[in-house]
């Protein structure tokens, strides 16, 4: 039988003290589990960007794993702490804040349960102390205890919709990653609706008006010269803006939830 | 039988090639061990905050682990490398410049040995050449081999004592996470003797006189609003200072090594 | 047996979620896998990093890993993937782009094929789509298919030769770590033949001309008093410029693909 498989993203910092309490309590509490890193850096209390991010790579965690989560502006206030139990087998664990919902809706969730803080867990630090023992518990084979919650309950993030309409594709900036490629909160379906394909000269401005950039829909960085701005699908599948060579988020100065407006070039 | 923890803290920057190549060592002398990365954003040479670090860390490691841990910014000169073994089982391995005896007072240490670095050693890479090939080695189970050391010979880091009188606590800043939360060297009982506690209003200050900002004691960053300064104890039982939703250190201009008086409000 | 061993160079970022999707499906296709992260921190895009880096850590990763390196401009476009059996076992594995070269020359190559990208593989994430999946089949014990590439046809990364005359030494940046180190494309013999020996005093300057600082050729950063600059080989062997205490990269504007003069002190 394989060992058992714990993930963990949180926006502690990559390498930090934080990150390496989570991985010392699990290692303690279940010392047979793989642990992976899915990821680190989501911006500090980024809530939406932590569940997008979470919702893609979970599909690619091996079936059965317990998926840790913790990006949790709201800890010791009173957000509860939610154990998620997939249809698939594994769990996701964390604040229910909204951060474990829309990997919830992707992998098919099954029940829910209330996380009760023990009485001496420290205000700031559930990840350590509510989370990870809940994670390796689970790992190592344990039933988790606690209140159900209705499914339907359970916090949402806001994830506003792009409007789409021939000619023009206005979305909300999800972030960036450390290319300074931006990625927005649209779709291919939504470029589709736009009208936009392929070579399409367009050009970006943020959505309340602002200097426009040439840019060109695009598959590929190379597909434009060193310095060009392009249009493209990441490779999450969500429409993204990066310059061959460059960085997109410092030219068009784009910052998480501000909006961005794609138009076809005249 | 569980396989050997080695658990790994050092100043050589998150997936840097620093701590790949001690991960390399380390998988290639006892590739059945667990490899946990503890933290190493530890800013560069601050060994006070490396051994305070991994004095709180330290307990949480699976028990007989061996941690390694390099913060060394007298690599190569006169400074002793040491292993310090511990009577729980386990050891600490590094550089003998103050980093590992806050964890050893915390764990217990059973006695210490220096380590000779060989005569192929990088005189600036001993935690490649040195320390990693040693941590392997205990891992691996061999018996380590080294002049023994006096445990009341070992070098202290440098922990200045907070000063606390009735309505006023002074405090050294230890450093800030990326969240920008300030940890000061001064603990629970140093609040009390200041007679602060949750709820009260104070004033947060340089200690040599400065700018005062108005705070709160309190048990979250929920207890505040949104961009409120709070004094809180933090996950790991010190007293820091917080902005809900902001970033203290920039607020305050915390630097590592400075000084900031906490006074109660008049 | 010991279990596979795969180990993993990017410069996606330390902490994201593409090294994250790189664990995940390495993890899913071959749990056994005992997985090593390298270095995720070349700055993006430099492939002569990458590969210089690459190069000397793989001798240290155990023998018969599969190795996965991905720093990537050109994905998507006309570059073609490939895996590179090793006469010792294991396999290097990424963009033929001169990125897995230099560690080929190391460890000895025993012949390349090209990997075809799957036709829904994404055109921006070969490294999960493309190059992650062949590492993992590796590992877990599958043959390899593809078309045979002739070594001497694989990308060459552009090294630039160091120029040494007595009393001179002028040599490419390869780049600073976070300690502001700046390493530079040279060795102990271009140190020999400019005839400079620890101890003698030097200037640094960029070698088309500028301010020069004056410096000293050392073993140790602790040769010099607090400040002092100083000319050193470094853990990889490289010809180095430290600060000791401080940050060389910054004192000397030394930027990547930069040239910097080290010349006797008059």
């Amino acid at each position: 039988m394989s060992r058992p498989v714990v993930a963990l993203l949180t926006d502690y910092g990559p390498g930090s003290e934080h990150v390496g309490a989570l991985h010392a309590v699990i290692a303690r509490a279940c010392p047979e589990a793989d642990r992976i890193d899915l990821a680190h850096d989501i911006p500090p209390g980024d809530v939406r960007r932590g569940a997008v991010v979470l919702a893609r790579l979970a599909p690619l965690v091996p079936a059965g794993a317990t998926l840790l989560a913790v990006v949790d502006p709201g800890v010791g206030g009173g957000r509860r702490g939610v154990a998620i139990a997939l249809r698939a087998g594994g769990a996701l664990i964390g604040p229910d804040n909204g951060l474990l919902v829309l990997a919830a809706d992707r992998l098919g969730a099954a029940r829910a349960l209330a996380l009760a803080a023990p009485p001496d867990a420290a205000a700031t630090f559930h990840g350590r102390d509510v989370f990870a023992p809940a994670v390796a518990a689970l790992a190592a084979g344990a039933e988790l205890m606690g209140q159900p919650v209705e499914l339907s309950d359970l916090v949402r993030p806001e994830v506003p919709p792009p409007l789409a309409v021939p000619g023009r594709l206005e979305a909300t900036v999800l972030g960036a990653d450390r290319f300074g490629n931006v990625e927005l909160l649209a779709w291919p379906e939504d470029l589709e609706r736009a009208g936009l394909r392929p070579g399409d000269p367009v050009a970006v401005a943020p959505a309340g008006g602002g200097a426009a950039h040439p840019a060109t829909v695009a598959r590929a960085f190379s597909d434009l010269p060193l310095g060009g701005l392009l249009v493209y699908l990441d490779g999450s599948g969500a429409v993204a803006l990066a310059v061959n060579g460059g960085d997109a988020a410092r030219l068009l100065g784009a910052m998480p939830g501000g909006a961005l407006a794609i138009s076809r070039a005249r």
